[in-house]
Formats: structure tokens, sequence, C-alpha cells
């Protein structure tokens, strides 16, 4: 039997998700795994906040600072979100012997080389199963279970918001601001929900991905973010008309001259395992060069999911006591070696442009001839003719081309006379 | 750096993978993962037999009981599959203190209780990774991911030969026997493919879901097994009228009073995630009561696929290497307690029905009387008239329904003078 003793940073939808399904399972994780959960100490802002759970008044303090220097804590759960303090208190905790366990993605995006080091420097793990795609073990998976592979690509959906916002306009018609309000209404989204629908939560969550995945480290500001706000019903229901399903995609691939690190409202095939992913839940797929294709799904958020990621790490803690330090898993080259990446604008990929043209003669001639020009080559086209003179609208989708001839080329469309509005550009995933 | 000494036994398509990855990475295994493999020994059958790799002459041996006897072996890596030579070569190696990494589905399933019952005598590890899924991880999903939850139910695709055989019926309109053709040119199913489509390979691999994910052991002959040799290329076409899929699935559901575990080929939502899983890719979903819903997708068999998931195992003993045995992740619950498999009759489900009768009036009413005294209620039907007299399908899908009433149903209904041939019994799983 090991006892882990534990210092709880947060008892909010996680943090209380942990400590009740410790306190309800404790007889399971003695008998069945062979763990005890200890709490020590529970941080909290609010000692006389209503709880929807029994927790004993004596363990709660509004002193973070007293938890991750307690002396009978051996392992520090830092869920509290945000980064500044959660910087300090991790570090803080670190620096007094403690392992951590954090759900917090924007904390290892932002700070991961200064922690990882730290870490590395004072012998102790920090685990963070929880902090990409919730309750789905996927952290775990590329440090050990894929151990054996150099992955070569990443397609993740790993922001519930967005995916259920776009499932909601998929699947019901819904537009974008009537998705919006329904997943604020059911939780999914936050009151601002800027770090979600502009991809930015997505963007941390890669990071972490591309470190552990590619092992090395990225600049968080490199990695290029574009949200799903200019996503129209219109476009999703053309993008279905060519077989295709629009999804927030955080992408990475590596290549010999550097990576490729995106966020980006994407086309995927209607076939593909991603475009199945539905609602809130979120998908993971790598390409590694010995397995292949591996993907993994299931909840990216919630109460229990996370909570459930967090508890692996702790029995992964409990299991490693008494063992001596071993970055192993933690491979030093994810915390030294700076991977290179790529400009935004030396990306080639296809296409799925829209434009909203006056319907006229010759149109669809001068288009193409301005695409032409930019070695654009268009692979599919769906125009409905209305009548003459009014607009319609006019979807090309191309075969491979470079981002920047594509970015110019839209400029230049977009001033002819005949162009009403500004253009849609949406890149396109999954086949060639 | 930590060394791990290997006795092999069987070079052949997982073997060989294995020790080709090992050559190519070693500097990959020593600089970034920190372990290094040394082969000391290799059984082979056939010293002289010409390989697409070099591998050292005196290495090999045609002696296996040496190489699970040798003191300079840590870990004995078994990938001469079968059951009963695989079996001997097992214990001896415990009995002898090796550590045991195997890939051997058929060997676990029937002989799991004694193999795991002698390694925690012995306190030492038997890991199994490529047993289930090839390179996916999914057992140490199972084991450690997801250590926090119990499961309630596992539903998996899990034999590549099917599913390639099911799929080219599918998307290709094939007919089963071109279909397996196919699959036995491109070298995805045996020369006798018994074992995969008549479904005990999956079953093989569903009873070491049913032990880890569930905790507790199955006898595997209480397992029932349905392969798809049955499935016509009707049926598909039927199935996909009603908007389902049918995949051949091992299913697992805990309830209070026991146990369901299943293979058998299933109608499934065109939706779902698992009807996604196209080709010979495999994808194992669970239901854990804190994560929800989890799955698991990638290549299930294949050289270096299976090479992943056995060198996923030989790192994780590697870095066990010092710390003392303990049983932890692998639950003595799951050697010790029995768990109760119900018997097929018992269980309740929904069903695709199809029936070649002679287009009459009154024939539907009739059918749907018997079907009624039995209790069961009638969904969706299908019926398409030709001319009158001729003999033409007619489908029912069932709402849930008693296995045992339909079956005492469809004796009946077969027996009736206006029904030609034997109808055909699916179950649908996925919805209700």
């Amino acid at each position: 039997m090991r006892t882990l003793r534990l210092g709880l940073l947060g008892l909010g939808q996680v943090g209380g998700g942990l400590y009740q399904i410790c306190s309800a399972k404790r007889d399971f994780f003695i008998e069945d795994i062979g763990v005890r959960f200890d709490f020590k100490k529970i941080a909290v802002k609010n000692k006389s906040k209503k709880r929807s759970f029994q927790v004993p008044k004596q363990l709660l303090t509004t002193d973070a600072m007293s938890v991750v220097r307690d002396p009978e804590v051996d392992v520090v759960v830092e869920l509290i979100g945000g980064t500044r303090e959660a910087y300090v208190l991790v570090t803080e905790a670190l620096k007094h012997g403690k392992h951590v366990v954090t759900a917090n993605k924007a904390l290892l995006a932002e700070y991961g080389d200064e922690i990882f080091a730290l870490a590395n420097k004072m012998k102790r793990w920090v685990f963070f199963e929880a902090s990409v795609g919730g309750g789905i073990p996927v952290i775990k998976a590329l440090r050990e279970g894929l151990v054996a592979n150099r992955l070569d690509s990443i397609h993740a959906i790993i922001n519930g918001t967005s995916n259920y916002i776009l499932t909601q306009m998929t699947e019901n018609g819904k537009d974008f601001k009537e998705a919006l309000a329904e997943a604020q209404q059911k939780g999914y989204a936050e009151a601002d929900p800027a770090l979600d629908i502009e991809g930015v939560d997505a963007a941390h969550k890669l990071a972490i991905l591309v470190r552990f995945g590619f092992g090395g480290r990225v600049k968080f500001s490199d990695i290029s973010c574009e949200g799903i706000t200019r996503i129209s019903s219109e476009d999703i229901a053309f993008a279905d008309e060519f077989g295709y399903r629009i999804k927030l995609l955080a992408i990475a691939k590596k290549f010999s001259d550097g990576i490729e690190a995106r966020v980006q409202p994407t086309l995927l095939p209607a076939g593909h395992m991603l475009a199945s992913v539905q609602g809130s839940f979120n998908a993971v797929m790598v390409h590694g060069d010995e397995v292949g294709d591996v993907l993994f799904y299931g909840r990216g958020a919630g109460s229990h999911p996370t909570a459930s990621a967090v508890l692996s790490d702790l029995v992964d803690l409990a299991m490693r006591q008494g063992s001596h330090f071993d970055l192993g898993k933690v491979p030093m080259r994810a915390i030294q070696r700076p991977l290179k990446v790529k400009s935004i604008s030396a990306i080639l990929s296809r296409y799925y442009l829209r434009f909203h043209i006056v319907d006229r003669p010759g149109v669809l001639a001068k288009i193409s001839e301005i695409l032409g020009k930019h070695q654009i080559s268009i692979s599919d086209v769906i125009q409905k003719e209305r009548s003459a003179g009014s607009v319609v609208p006019l979807i090309l989708l191309t075969h491979d081309a470079a981002e920047k001839q594509v970015r110019t080329a839209i400029q230049t469309i977009d001033k002819l006379e005949i162009v009403r509005g500004k253009s849609q550009v949406l890149r396109i995933e999954g086949n060639s």
C-alpha cells in the first residue's frame, strides 16, 4: 500500500470532482489499486462558499503558499488555472521538493521551459495528463505507449466548445451566434468565450502535444492561430456539398527544415475519423513512423473526466515512490532542443475559396486567370447561377498551393469590381 | 542508461520487425529514451532461412528452451504464437526469473489464469500491449490511463481481417468470397482464415480486455462467438438503407448480475465513431464511470505497428528496473475474482431480422403476429414488393427484445410455408 499526501490548489470544477472521486472511491483505490490519497491541505478562494459536497473545514485554507510549502505534502495538484499565480505556486512547490500534477495548459504552453527545467534540476516529476484532451490518456500514450516512434504529424480536435458550436451549425443548421449562445447556456462555453473560439486554448494544448510528441520546444507565440468566428453556415453547407466537414483543427507537421504548428478551421473529408467527432468530444490523431495513424477520442473537459486524468497521474506518482528520479520518459530533448516553427506563409495546402461575385459572363475566367498567375490550380468548382447581375457565391477548391501565393491572389481578387465583401479562405486536410 | 538483455522467441513478422527497429533506432533509444536493448539469443525454426535483414548468426538458435533458461537474459519476448509451445516456454521463462513480453492473445485468453498467477508468485511482470489492437496502446490505457474508472462496457473492432472484408463489401459492393480472396491476396488474411472470420481471434482479445477492463477473469469458452461468414451483400445494403453499418464487434457489458461477453456481426448507426473504422484498422471503445466514452484507434496488426507495442512494454520494463516488484496496476482481482458470464440467451438487444418471403397479402401480418406473441415489437420495416407470388426480402428492425424469445420466434417463422431459406438475425448496438 502506497500513500500519497496531497496539497490541492483549487476546489472548483476539476478540484471538486477530484476530491469527490477520492472520497467516493476510497476503498476502491486502496483495495484494487493499492494507493491511499491523503488530502493534507486545500487552497480555496473562499472558505465559506457553499459546495455540493462535504469537505472537512480544517483542510481548507485561503493561503495557497502555505500548501506548496507544507512539509507534509508530497504532491501539489494545481487546478486553479490562469498563468501568473499558478506559475509562482508551481515553481515554489518544486523548490520545496514536491512533485506537481497540473491540468493547466496555458501555464505549460507559456512557462513550460522554466517549469520543466526547474523540475529536472530539483529531480521532481511534473505530470499533466489532464492538460490536453481532458479524460483521454493521450499524454501517456505519446510518452510511453508510442515511445518507440518518431511522430511526423499531429491532427487534433482539442477545443470542445468550438467543436460543439461547429457540430450544431453542421447538424442542426444553426448560425454561429445561436450555436455559441447554446454552448454558453449548456456550460460548454465561458461567459467570455474568446480563448475557445479564437483558437488560443487549442494552441496552448498544441504547444504541449508538439513538445512531447515531436520532442522539442516551441515558442507559443510562433503557433499561428485562427478561430471559428468567421465560419458561416454557408461555408458549412458548401463544404458538405463537396463531401467535407469543417472542424477546428490543431495541426503540427514535421519536415526536415522545421515544423508547421497552427490552429485553424479546416475542411476534412466526411469519411475521416476526425470528421466523426461530434459535440464537445475531443480527439487527437498522430502519425508515428512505426505505428502509422493512431487516434485517441473522448471527453475533453468536464469535472469527472478531467479528474480521471489527474488521478492517473497521481497513481503513476504513487507507483514511482521509492524508485529513483529518472527523467526517462520526459526526455531532456523536449526541454532543451528548440524546434523551428515555419512561417505560416511558407506552408503548402489545398484550399477552399469562397467568393461572392456579381453573376456575369467571364467572372469565373477572370478569377481563374488570377489564380493561375499565382500557380494555383483548381480541382473543383460550385457556381450557382440565380439570375444575371445578382450576387451569388462561387466556391473553388484548389490543388496544393503555396499559402503566400494564395494570400496575394485573394488580395487581388478582392479588389475586383465584380467581387462583393470579403472572400473566405480555408485550408483542406486529410487527402490530396 | 538502462540495459535490457533480451531473449527473443520468433523472428517472423513481429519478431523481425522488432529486431529491425532496435537495430535502426539504436541511437534513438539510447540517447532519447535512455534504454539499450541487448539481444542475447533469438530462437528460430530455421537458422539458415533467408531474411530481408541482417542478424548475427551466433545469436540464432533452434533451441527455444535454451533462450528462456539463459542466465544472461532479463526479459523473454514471446512472438512465436500458438498456445501449447508458447505456454511451456513462457512458464519456463517465469520459473527462471525472467520477465515476459508477449503479443500472443490466444495464449493469454486460454492460459491467462495460470500465467498471471505464476508471474505473481515469481514476482515477475508479464506485459502484453501487442496482444490486443496491435500498435494501439490500449492495454496501458485501461491499466494506467483510466485507472480511476470502473468500466461498464467495451465495444471493439479488434479483427482487422474481418473489418477489411466488411469494408470491401460495404464500400465497393463486393460479396464475401471476393472480399476474402482480396484480403488473402493483400496479406490481411491467412491461408486458413477461420480464426479471423469465425470471430475466434476477436474473442481471444475480448477475453484479455474483459480481464483488465472489468477486473476479473472469464472462461474463454463462455464468450459467445459469431463470425461474419453469414453476412451477405444484401444485408449490408439493407442495413445501409436504415442508416447502419455492419461491423464485427467484440462486446462486453457489466451488469449487477453478471457480464455479457460476445463477438458478433452488429449493426451500428452510420454516425457512430466505430462505424467510421475502415479497412484493416482496429478500434476499442470503453465507457468508464468517471470519464464516459473513450476510444482508441489504430493499426491492429502488421510487423512494425505490433513491434511498436512490444517496444513500449520493453521500455516500461526497463524503467521499472531496480524498483521492487509490485503487482500494482495489474491488480490481483484480475487474476483471482471470477466474473460470471451471462448466457447469450439472457441478453436484451434490438434486432435486424431479414426474411425471404413469398410476396402475398397477409404475410407481414402473419410474421408480426408471431413476433408479437413473443413480446417482440417492430420499430422499422422495409418490404419491397416486386410482383405477387415472387420471393422478396422483408426486413424488420425491432425494439429491445429478449434473445431467447427472438430465437423461438424465428424458429416458428422459418417453418412457415411462405418463408423461403434461412432467416437472418443480427443485433443492433449504439442507440435505442
